[in-house]
């Protein structure tokens, strides 16, 4: 398969040994932008090899070297902006600007830079020492290479070679073999090559970086459980996570998924009346941003039924209706959104309106569907099942004891909003509705749309099953975001020549530290029989 | 079913409604202890339903009032002090002094404690406030109810009622739903009225500790499943441990499972030669702790060949034959010695020397069995599977290239020790050897023997699957073990009278808490436009 694009393996760009290949589609004009492979098991083990062998070399690095090479890896992006961002471009139909070129990318360097600085400064190693009995522990990478599968839209923030579940594995001093997603094989073959120039400047080895665009599942499988898999990372649809999850599961190999969220949104009755208006125009924004397609799109929006809420969804509706509709990410994108409003309509919900169809090769028109409470909790699963794009669901409930019932009935999402008035007159329709709403989110936010995630350490991309694997876990956010990829070492006894410099008594890097019950950054002395 | 003894569920001791029963066993004599009943699903159901229902009563509880229930508690254990020892010394052979009553009993009441101090002062919730952004985060409980499954070989400090995993659950505010191990049931059940006492008087839900004895294994599956659950513990066999992780698995609900270890020690030539006899005599008295019963029993002894090295295992031996063989906690722990040592022969490994059988019905010939590091090497899995009990396995390599090889082919373990010389004539050997070794372990120990898990904040009590399910996590070590039944929770843009205190800007509480870069218990400023 001569005119397939090369996969970045050991250290080289080689052809691929695929029988198999796929072409990677402009969604807006369905033009042809280029051959890709689907490699085959051999290549899959040739990276792993590598990449087992690669660990091996990154142990004990100099983390000075990872911060390097993490820095290096963001100019190099940041210097190649604009043919990143056309590429990008072509590949998705998501914006130049500002979206790509503004936004995401920029993103994407801090990101890279910030995990630089935690992995230079061992922000995530929580040294914890108990001097009187000779114990000291911290956290270490999980030993291996890490795999990361990245989603198809956010070609850069998220992508399995420059994203948040990257720079964290790389952080932590683990070589990653990144999948490419099929949506945009050469946005991700342009950032590959950049990594391993980054990697090849800071000193790393060859096969620091490697890159597949595609396997097959069953190829995948295998690879999150292989026993030279420290761990892996994946984002995307709940049911290749899920299948990746089981193999992982089975082998007793960490995995980090982010899988599905329907984001709901409450707008209790003193916010409508106070500035339904704004809400309106911001909702209708946060639900059409990049079509909808964002992880914590608000695709579930709750209102007590009054003449309030229903002029506030006729209000909504005109707004998403009015609004062009953009072009999606490819044709799994529309074949979703068509099979959502199938169920959702078997399920009872109607269309309040939809706007007309988008230019695009790929696009569906921003609807808006509507369904009583009562029916909402008559079918849950089916009225919960994602719309991943420029479809949302408003539920209206009968009262204040309905939309508490619906709280209790949500999955776990990634994040849900509350809207409430600042005049405190739905203080207690608050009480009532944030306690359940909070036990099934990871991210709770007031007055405010839930799409854009801040990249600071407070943030929390997580939440409970399904919307990822574990609730305790962030994939954004640093340092919390490296710990998925770290294990607990305890050395007992240990002569403190031996120890790791982080929990040597004399504190040569001036970490802060728990020593018991205590957070300090000054030295200890163990205790006589003790290291 | 009248004979059997009542469970404890929704804060009443009731007549179970099973068909089914077992019996508690003297395994010292055979005698019969007491009828225990295996509970049909539909108390487990009546067991989750009210656990939810306390979990409900328990969100927003003073975290005063689960410390004063742990302090009650550990009080009442400690005034039980003598009955209790007595109870479980008759249920597992175990001996009343010194290892019930003046290590294990006054080693879980200490636990218990720590977990209360650890509560009051929320020293496990990690604070992380992003100012500029109005986001915060924090640990909360994962909601619902724990499930607890208590192992044979530690009737107190690891038990479902009232051990590490027990003691951390309740820490982060979970009410407990116990499995009581059916090789002490009526120490259990002991505890379990304690418990109960100590809930009550602390005024905590009824349903704050249930406990049952036993259940199918599909109910148990379906119970840790179970969407009521908030996660459950495990620490036993691994074939039960690995049944349980599937269904929880599958449902997406987090299992810590400690499953097995064979805890390998290292014992390098300087050190034979500087200490051989102290060493014989600190494994000999390791590996026959509690007839060899402890998750952290040394189980694989890794010498170089040589006339030093025979010697050694020469004096091994005799020191591990001269020693009267104890009664073991039951016949499974027989069966499985008897499995082990077929096993391993029929992998290569020949018998070293054998003492005669102890006096209990339950028992088997203190063994040390031989085997070479290059038949190791060709039997991994057969030669790594747990001889649970007083059944040890040495192995003796050609040099030290195989030694480091048969580190590398290691499977997970909670510990692993070295024994180096003093004088620097290991150093390099050490260097060889640690850093595979390391990658396997959770405890590294240098010239210590493993049995013996300090509660310090410092301690790991896990380790790389198959040891445990997730390398990252501590069943022992407070705050490091209450992290397991903790979820992310962020708030974003969330008004500064809605945050939890923890996360209030004032810092109501005097946490420490890490404030962007920074860890610090000074308040902060939300800046304009959040929070």
């Amino acid at each position: 398969m001569t005119e397939a694009a090369p996969v970045l393996i050991a250290g080289e760009w080689s052809p691929s040994s695929a029988s198999e290949s796929f072409e990677a589609v402009d969604p807006a004009t369905g033009r042809r932008l280029g051959t890709y492979p689907v490699s085959p098991a051999d290549e899959v083990e040739a990276a792993l090899r590598a990449g087992a062998d690669a660990y091996r070399l990154l142990t004990d690095v100099d983390p000075s070297l990872i911060a390097a090479f993490l820095d290096g890896y963001a100019d190099r992006i940041d210097g190649a902006l604009d043919d990143l961002a056309a590429t990008a471009a072509a590949e998705t139909a998501l914006a130049v600007a500002p979206r790509l070129r503004e936004a995401e990318i920029p993103r994407t360097s801090d990101q890279l830079r910030q995990a630089a600085r935690a992995a230079a400064a061992r922000s995530w190693v929580e040294p914890v020492l108990s001097p009187s009995a000779g114990i000291a522990s911290y956290l270490a990478p999980i030993p291996g290479v890490v795999c990361v599968f990245g989603p198809n839209n956010f070609p850069f923030a998220f992508n399995g070679i420059s994203g948040g579940d990257f720079a964290a594995a790389v952080a932590t001093g683990h070589p990653v073999i990144a999948k490419a997603n099929p949506g945009h094989p050469g946005t991700t073959r342009v950032l590959a090559s950049l990594a391993a120039d980054a990697a090849d400047a800071a000193g790393l080895p060859p096969a620091m970086v490697q890159m597949i665009y595609r396997t097959s599942h069953a190829d995948g499988a295998r690879m999150v459980a292989d026993p030279r898999v420290a761990a892996s990372a994946y984002t995307g649809s709940r049911s290749a996570g899920l299948a990746l999850k089981a193999s992982a599961d089975v082998a007793g190999r960490p995995i980090y998924l982010e899988m599905s969220s329907v984001n709901p949104v409450v707008v209790l009755p003193g916010a409508l009346a106070e500035s339904g208006d704004r809400i309106v125009l911001d909702l209708a924004s946060s639900l059409l941003l990049g079509s909808g397609q964002f992880c914590t799109s608000p695709g579930l929006i709750f209102l007590l039924r009054s003449a309030d809420g229903d002029q506030f969804l006729e209000a909504l509706t005109a707004a998403v209706s009015a609004t062009p509709a953009g072009t999606l990410l490819g044709s799994g994108v529309m074949d979703g959104l068509i099979g959502a409003r199938e169920r959702w309509s078997a399920a009872g919900a109607v269309v309040v309106g939809s706007g007309p169809p988008g230019p695009g090769r790929f696009s569906y028109p921003n609807t808006v569907m509507r369904v009583d409470a009562a029916t909402f909790l008559d079918h849950p699963e089916e009225l919960q099942s994602e719309a991943f794009g420029n479809l949302s669901l408003a539920v209206v409930a009968a009262g204040i004891e309905e939309l508490e019932k619906c709280m209790a009935s949500l999955e776990g999402n990634l994040t849900a909003t509350i809207y409430a008035s600042a005049d405190g007159s739905d203080d207690s329709a608050y009480r009532q509705v944030a306690p359940p709403l909070r036990q099934h989110v990871g991210r709770l936010l007031n007055d405010k749309v839930p799409t854009g995630v801040a990249v600071v350490p407070a943030m929390n991309h997580g939440g409970p099953f399904p919307a990822t694997g574990h609730p305790g876990f962030t994939a954004v956010g640093i340092p919390a975001s490296l710990r998925r990829f770290a294990m607990l070492q305890c050395f007992d006894n240990v002569p403190d020549h031996r120890l790791p410099p982080e929990l040597q008594a004399a504190n040569p890097l001036g970490l802060v530290r728990r020593v018991d019950e205590r957070l300090t950054n000054e030295p200890v002395t163990w205790q006589p029989g003790a290291g």
